[in-house]
């Protein structure tokens, strides 16, 4: 509704053109030259190739609100371009837009050191490394913050970590550079103020890849999800992010636009998912007419628009009013749009692969892994039944 | 999310004390005295005590776009109002702003003379008289205006109409001065030119009021939705609306900005439900615990909220493009929100009922009452499945 | 799935041809009396002829499983005779076999003393008086039965009744003769032992009508529900059922098969709406065919007939769960059914209304009052919420 | 609701105890082995073993009907056993029950000559060989069956076979030993009589393995889908399927038993995914409870169940019915059995894997590679649509 910036309205048109030209072109080429590396776990060329035509074409960091370090774009604005981006599984990283790395960029951009700047958000700008944040355990329910048990301990000039995290997505990744590790600095503290936040080279002794973990059958090779074991890890103690104790806080600050963002790439898959359906209906002839021809086809591309506009429309509404009035501010809009996104999204692809057959399953088409990849959506960054939770409370409380 | 310019910010704020200072404390006044009435077909004194004070405080005819009859505003800024009036059935009327007239007055403001002004649309912009627009027969599918079968026909210096209609609401109002009837001049012309639209004097001989139809037992007294036979009526020529065989072209313009306040008003409803639903969660006790307390109720209000949300911005957003590219330009906009709104709306309010137990399907909460009413807006100015295929058609056309 | 009895069987056709025969058509003339009646609460005298023709062809009293005062059914059996009565609104009373006379005359003929029997139960049986059923309050949420204040307290011969009770369904009936009320007798008892059930006739003093309650906009006239005020209302002592703080037991009782009847009537009033819809569908033409040629058509007419043959099977499942192992035994299955058939219903229902379009919401077809009256029983015998909770909690149960 | 008999109550209890005691136990043994061959399309050698005690123990081609060949169980009684298998994914083959054997073997039970059953039927019913089904081409729209193109030409004693297929379910399995391919013998015949069932030994020249097809990202190895083309592949004359022009009427007989089963083994993954949540809500302590106690959870719980046993009973009397009525006597309650397992199966498989959080998208849970399997339930056999456009067209036809 409303209207975007010259400036982010340039940024959208020439990302388009960019996704047009070099990102779906080559989606097949990754996987085809992944699939011939030696191990899942290498970079395809083409990757590097693509960041640095959009390095080239000032397509990158878009997600940076500050403009020390990014074009300072609005989330209202970035959101119509994160939208673009998830319409492939390929294009955040090209961009330099993919998570976990903008999450800790943004983290390293607030809190950070200038020493810890210099050493970890500059190649992270930059492309060159990668990074992690583990924050999830296995053996505790994480979608409640407080259960996190690692253990994160002062001994002299240094902490000693231990902990063992899973489901540490970009892991696998070869470039990874640093982690940010999220555990106990002092268990008997005040619930909230137990937790810190810490940087931990990923080249740290003790730091333990126990195996990937894959969605629905797939790998997400070559970054991955891996259960990861941190033994008795040390690191000096100027890596501590933000100081002792204030673990939730980062948090915090850092799922707000974190969430906006997975909630517009999953409307970007979703658009992508209704393109494609379309043109299999304007093709595919069936019982005597083409799909496109049937009014219950009709429907389904009807109900497909309908679930994409709101929730285009709420998440971006939610981003606006964090705009305006920060991501505390906006809470009861961010967990609508996060409950929300993801379910259209699965439901449209869902109906996407239906209109595709058997095809629709296959890896012909990108939309049986842009599925499962919404699928984990409503799970990350507060399963749906928190966020629920939540805005009934917040409704509730306006009011008393 | 687009901001509200002031003058129409300031209708908002003054609309929402006119409401709890006026509309809401003789809700049931009005049902008082309806119930005391001789017929159920009068006007209860407070209506009209209502309608004064809205026209002293200048919250009258807002929905009209033009400043020469009205406040001016866009669509946009109605639709807040609208909204707001759609909290309470007797509330529309009150502020001039109720249908058919709406729509009615619309149609003159655009296509009448000055004479058919003069005579028609003073009185209705003056609330002296309410109106009527017959279109819908019993024997054709309505919902396909090709199908209208009443006849128009030219004699001399008259039309003769014939006519067989139903669901002309408002027509048991003693009040109503005229009705726009629509029906065939010419059955040999081209589908789309075989209609035409005059104004018929609800008092001139002919016009036969058969019945009222009930809605889920609501007579919806005293306005009602009736069964109007047009027996050899006869009006002077000059009661033709734009010309003949232009009967279409008029009920194209009238449907965007109607399906817009439908489903405002939808949404405005739905927002007073919920408002009702936490309230009676804040106050019921079972089971041990107050239902606002019960996380399945919070569940319950998470999900109303954001369905009105996502119906509110889908509207608005139509709304706003209708303003910026009119009703044609927002054709599939107004779709959508023609769909979701009342889908909406009525999932909220049978969430409250639910809530209500009890006392939710009785009278003594607006809610049944309320629900019937959305119930009809999946029907009315085009059944869902006629938008679904539209929106269809629309996205398969974009993508050609 | 069970193959019916003979006797079953045969009941079976002659209702079937008796509905085809007696009530369908004489449903209308049912309503043309009702509205030429002096009073809204005054028997149509068709009513009185049905019931003479049903009894006349041992069509009467189907419900009851005891031998000795019916054909003694099995709950599987009465399903499916009860489907078919479901189907008219008429149909239940014209059979003997409406609520709450069903429920109450169960109550008498397992709990009642030989003198309750005779004075209450043999008129009942009859077809001679009608019965009410009061527990609910408005004060308290009355789902959860142990909140019930209504007070019975012993004084002398006699027990004393002090409540406000509302949705007494058939109190506004002229021809009730006797009420079932619950209350407590004894506060200070354990939680469940606080509650009795008396019979109050209903012209004892102090028993007051204070108002009938819509449903939606029904008035359910000429049976009504009505808001009983009992005001120091005297019964001899006789009249307690089963003894002093044996409410709840009671209740538990008569949940059972009366949970199935609401079900199998809520399913045949979903096969009637389907056949209406189909018979619609073959007659209506939009936009350039019947509807019944549309594939959209075709979706919701197969969505419906799948909708009713899951709830008749689980409602079925559930009655002959419960002919084998007591109420109590099949209470999961009960509490399933209770969930799905009005859920089914109003979905079928809803479906029909649609494709009728304006008709769909009006009084010239039975679905809009059927669906209201489906609507309610999300609410009545324990709302939805309540239900699953039990379900949730029978399941975990289970599997420990 | 009908009663088992002794037989088939015995194999359910001796199959409930294999499940328990051999199959669960061992299927990440099965997937450690896997992972340990050479190649992905090598059989682990824990599946020869369960085999082997699943033969010795009878419980062995369970699913046929016909006493020559099996145990002759009802489809009824059949369906309760198929649900204990589809617990788990390694179990049907375990038993000699997977497909897409079980449809070849019943076309050679029902179709073959003694010839075509000595050579293919026989080491099929051993378990000694696995078979093949192409029918589906990536070129048409496979849902309508004559669009296949695939030709089967009569040349002298032989037949030649031209057609590329895909979807061939099991082709990478290196022990296939036949396929049964669907091709036009006559492409000027009458519609229905085109096409022709031939069988081709998997070794022939011109049989080529173009590659295998992803599900979601699972291989399904050692299986596999491939594409498969039959390059002018020749086999004698006598490997004619019941006779040219037949291959309809073959696929049609094929269908009804084969769609129960895959019904009934998504029931049984719905069944397990519920004892899974179950188990993962018991344990697993969120925000202060453990997840079983909130109220939340046991909605899910309860929803889960209510979706299965619906499912379950609506499969089951399809099953009833197709044994009194034969496949085409219960079309309408197989087409919808198809719609509704698949649906309630997918539905509560995810509520499961929504409950474990993360893991329930891994692999460390059995859920999201059930899940990927049901997906495809929806469109093999018939897609959704087509299935609801059947059951739509025999309602308005039994109405006729
Ligand atoms: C693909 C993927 C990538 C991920 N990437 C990362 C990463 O990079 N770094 C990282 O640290 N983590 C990551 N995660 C982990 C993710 O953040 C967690 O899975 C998530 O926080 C949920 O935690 P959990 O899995 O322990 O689920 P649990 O906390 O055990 O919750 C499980 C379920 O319990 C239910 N539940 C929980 N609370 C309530 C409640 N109050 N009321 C009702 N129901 C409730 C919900 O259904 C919930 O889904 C990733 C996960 C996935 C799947
Ligand atoms: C409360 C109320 C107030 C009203 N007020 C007015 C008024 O003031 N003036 C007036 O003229 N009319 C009024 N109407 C009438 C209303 O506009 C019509 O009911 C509506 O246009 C539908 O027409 P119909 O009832 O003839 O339904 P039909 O045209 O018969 O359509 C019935 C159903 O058929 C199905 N259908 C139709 N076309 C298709 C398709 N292409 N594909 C698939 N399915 C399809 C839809 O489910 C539709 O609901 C009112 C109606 C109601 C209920
Ligand atoms: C048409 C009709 C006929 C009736 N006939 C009779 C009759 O003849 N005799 C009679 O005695 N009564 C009758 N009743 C009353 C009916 O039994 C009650 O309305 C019903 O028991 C619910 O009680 P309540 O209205 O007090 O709702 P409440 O108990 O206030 O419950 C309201 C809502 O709260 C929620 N809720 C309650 N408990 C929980 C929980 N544990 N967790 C989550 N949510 C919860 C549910 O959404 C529920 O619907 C009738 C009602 C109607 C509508
Ligand atoms: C895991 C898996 C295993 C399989 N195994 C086998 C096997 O062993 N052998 C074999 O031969 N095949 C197999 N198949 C193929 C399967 O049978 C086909 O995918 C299926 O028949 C659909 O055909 P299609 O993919 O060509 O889809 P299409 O025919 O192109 O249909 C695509 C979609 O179009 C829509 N559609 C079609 N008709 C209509 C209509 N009339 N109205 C409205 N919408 C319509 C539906 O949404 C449908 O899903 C398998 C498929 C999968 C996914």
């Amino acid at each position: 509704m409303l209207a975007l910036s010259a400036q982010a309205q340039d940024f959208k048109t020439r990302l388009i053109n960019f996704m047009e030209e070099y990102i779906y072109p080559n989606e097949s080429l990754y996987e085809e030259q992944l699939n011939q590396m030696e191990t899942r776990w290498a970079i395809p060329p083409i990757m590097e190739e693509l960041k640095s035509k959009a390095k080239e074409q000032g397509l990158w960091n878009l997600f940076i609100p500050q403009k020390e370090y990014g074009p300072g774009l609005t989330n209202y604005e970035y959101g119509h371009l994160c939208a673009i981006m998830g319409r492939s599984l390929i294009a955040p990283e090209a961009f330099n837009c993919g998570a976990p790395d903008t999450g800790n960029m943004e983290v390293l951009i607030k809190y950070g050191t200038p020493e810890q700047k210099e050493k970890w958000l500059a190649p992270l700008l930059n492309g060159e490394i990668r990074s992690v944040f583990s924050m999830t355990e296995p053996a505790v329910a994480s979608s409640d913050a407080t259960n996190i048990e690692g253990s994160i301990i002062r001994d002299g000039d240094e902490y000693v970590i231990n902990a063992r995290k899973w489901w540490s997505s970009g892991a696998m990744d070869p470039r990874v550079g640093i982690a940010i590790v999220m555990g106990k600095s002092d268990p008997t503290a005040e619930k909230h103020k137990q937790q810190s936040m810490i940087l931990v080279p990923f080249d740290a002794p003790g730091v333990e890849i126990k195996r990937y973990l894959p969605v629905f059958g797939y790998d997400h090779a070559p970054h991955g999800h891996a259960e990861v074991h941190y033994n008795n890890v040390r690191v000096p103690a100027s890596n501590m992010l933000l100081g002792e104790g204030r673990g939730f806080e980062i948090a915090q600050g850092r799922l707000g636009p974190g969430r906006i963002h997975h909630c517009m790439r999953a409307i970007g898959a979703a658009e992508r998912a209704l393109d494609l359906l379309c043109e299999r209906a304007n093709s595919r002839v069936a019982f005597g007419t083409k799909l496109a021809d049937k009014d219950v086809i009709r429907e389904i591309i009807a109900e497909s628009r309908i679930e994409i506009e709101q929730a285009r429309l709420l998440t971006l509404n939610a981003a606006h009013k964090m705009d305006q009035e920060g991501a505390k501010g906006a809470r009861k809009e961010i967990a609508m749009a996060k409950i929300v996104a993801p379910r259209a999204s699965l439901s449209v692809i869902d109906k996407a692969m239906q209109v595709f057959g058997g095809a629709g399953v296959s890896e012909d088409t990108p939309l049986a892994a842009h599925w499962a990849n919404a699928r984990t959506l409503r799970i990350v960054d507060g399963p749906d039944q928190v966020h629920l939770r939540d805005i009934g409370r917040l409704e509730l409380r306006e009011r008393q």
